[in-house]
């Protein structure tokens, strides 16, 4: 790929363009605002001067209501080789574009894995997607030659390519992403009327479970409007385990001991069948979990409390796979767990006494 | 406090022990298999002889299912001049002891909000609930002696003392700890029987949303027994949320633009009230979360790389408020997020580039 043409400079567009840049394509950037597109070349992402012919690659990076319409205005100005889009779901914008008549032939539906909580150029980086998968969906129709230029996209961007069907692709990030974002939020939701004695006593669980929760709605209505058949189903499921769940509470609220001992049957169904699903959620290196124990370490709140530890575990030559720091309920003390393989614990845990921390036992 | 009585000599009891008999408490202990009061008193929790007259602290350790009968038995032998529990349940305890007919002027029912994945004496470590909650529910009937009796308990084990009415304990930690783990433990399980291809395409976000989801079955089963009430309240609310998201969601793929905006008011409706629940959440210190902002640098695999990214930060001056790894899919590089005082960002940004590091703009 020599040069490309970037439509739609937002975080995603400019990340690819600055990655595309830093690889040496020639990038021409375009946006319906030509202001934006002025800040990414600013920026380095390339130039928003016109191409003066066609392009090896068009990608379209609008936002997901107009990415259909601006796919099908780019390929009718035939700008380029190939061209791909990046939005967030795949089944929608490609029966779009087959309901214009359009061939097809030439384009690529693609889905990069990553996002941040800022948008627009300004936020925009070249490691964007560095190790993040990003989803390609070709046909049997797709040029060969159009993947290979998807290919070599992802290639730049040092991205992960997973190639997937696109109705497939739609039904695993409402799996994996949209059915668990609106279920964060519902959990969340119940602390807002909640009284502040309740409040004080949320520890790690409900932070990890409420996190997503804080996201903008405006961006999340977006992404859920694109994609609300699978995500509907997948809440039904959820709402099908929810009514069973209630049915086993008050099952063990009963005098009787059969219905007692159905309702013990119930939940533990539904706490086993999530054991069984939470294994499967890939750990580091997209592998299933390993399993890793935690050495925790009492730290207070001084700056370079945590460098120490992490230096003296170091000199331990013991890799840390992964850090939570558990904060007390108005102390400047904390816990922080260190994530490391089970064989590591001994060691760590004699490096870091020896040079003072208290550490758990 | 001069003399305790632990009774029950698990990972909590065992704990409490070890806190009171490093300041100074002579801990009697006791357990209904004398070999885990023996390991308890090995460990240096205290002894595990008999007291020969009461002592000024009961503490009642047993499993929440016999928690009540084991406090009616010691508090009927008169062995203490205060009583208390630990159990994760606080309003059917005390009703069962006022149908057993007991005075319970000398009763004060504790919740310690602290725990690990580990069970039994060996897991047990003095400093298990320093700056957790520990909630007290004392009426109006608790002698104040008692309720002191337990102050110091507390203040021994560094934890922070909560008092709290029973029933409105119970209703707590149904709210921020027992609905959110079944609901996590119903968003994993989508996961069980999903394609490799979609679970491949996990994030931090459903990493987070279902971390809980791995506990042990047998003990969320003890635990959810014990408050089914409270817990079935809760989950009907959040059915009834998800319930009208699959209207909302169903109304969006609807060919008439009014229902579409029902259905867009509906969807908004729950992020919303998610992001006025999910900022209510403690974050470090117990206040509300303060804005920190994430700092992203790419690391690779090697031991030392963490320490050297805290220590370049510490010489730096700046203090990492939290730390989060996300890992690459299928890669041995990975980003950590270093989250800042947002003043903190440009400092360290700079001070980590002109060492060499990838930071993320």
């Amino acid at each position: 790929m020599r040069t490309a043409l970037v439509i739609g400079t937002g975080l995603i567009g400019t990340s690819a363009a600055l990655a595309l840049t830093a690889r040496g394509v020639t990038v021409h950037l375009a946006d319906h605002d030509p202001g934006q597109a002025r800040t990414a070349a600013a920026l380095g992402a390339g130039t928003d001067e016109a191409p003066d012919g066609p392009v090896d690659l068009a990608i379209v990076a609008a936002p997901p209501a107009y990415v259909a319409d601006v796919l099908a205005d780019t390929m009718r100005r035939g700008v380029a080789r190939g061209y791909l889009d990046v939005a967030s779901v795949k089944g929608g914008p490609r029966r779009e574009l087959q309901a214009l008549g359009l061939d097809l032939t030439g384009y690529i539906g693609t889905h990069p894995m990553s996002g941040r909580e800022k948008s627009g150029p300004l936020a925009a980086s070249a490691d964007l997607f560095e190790g993040r998968p990003w989803v390609l969906t070709p046909t049997r129709d797709t040029d060969t030659e159009v993947l290979n230029l998807a290919l070599e996209l992802v290639s730049h961007c040092r991205a992960v390519p997973v190639v997937m069907d696109a109705d497939a692709h739609d039904r695993a990030v409402a799996l994996v992403s949209h059915m668990p974002h609106l279920v964060s939020s519902m959990v969340a939701a119940r602390l807002e009327h909640a009284e502040e004695a309740a409040v004080r006593l949320c520890g790690q669980g409900i932070r990890d479970v409420t996190r997503i929760a804080a996201s903008d709605p405006r961006m999340w209505i977006d992404i859920l409007s694109a994609n609300p058949g699978p995500v509907a189903d997948l809440l039904s499921d959820v709402a099908a385990d929810l009514e069973e769940a209630v049915r086993s509470l008050r099952a063990l609220q009963s005098a009787d001991q059969d219905e007692r001992r159905e309702g013990v049957a119930g939940i533990e169904d539904v706490l086993r069948r999530g054991n069984a699903g939470q294994v499967r959620v890939p750990g580091k290196h997209g592998a299933a979990p390993r399993a890793y124990e935690a050495v925790v370490v009492l730290i207070d709140d001084q700056p370079g409390q945590l460098a120490r530890i992490f230096a003296d575990a170091g000199l331990a030559g013991v890799n840390i796979e992964d850090v939570r720091i558990e904060h007390a309920t108005g102390q400047q003390a904390g816990l922080v767990q260190l994530l490391v393989e089970p064989k590591a614990v001994p060691v760590l845990t004699a490096a870091l006494r020896e040079r003072g921390w208290s550490v758990r036992q």
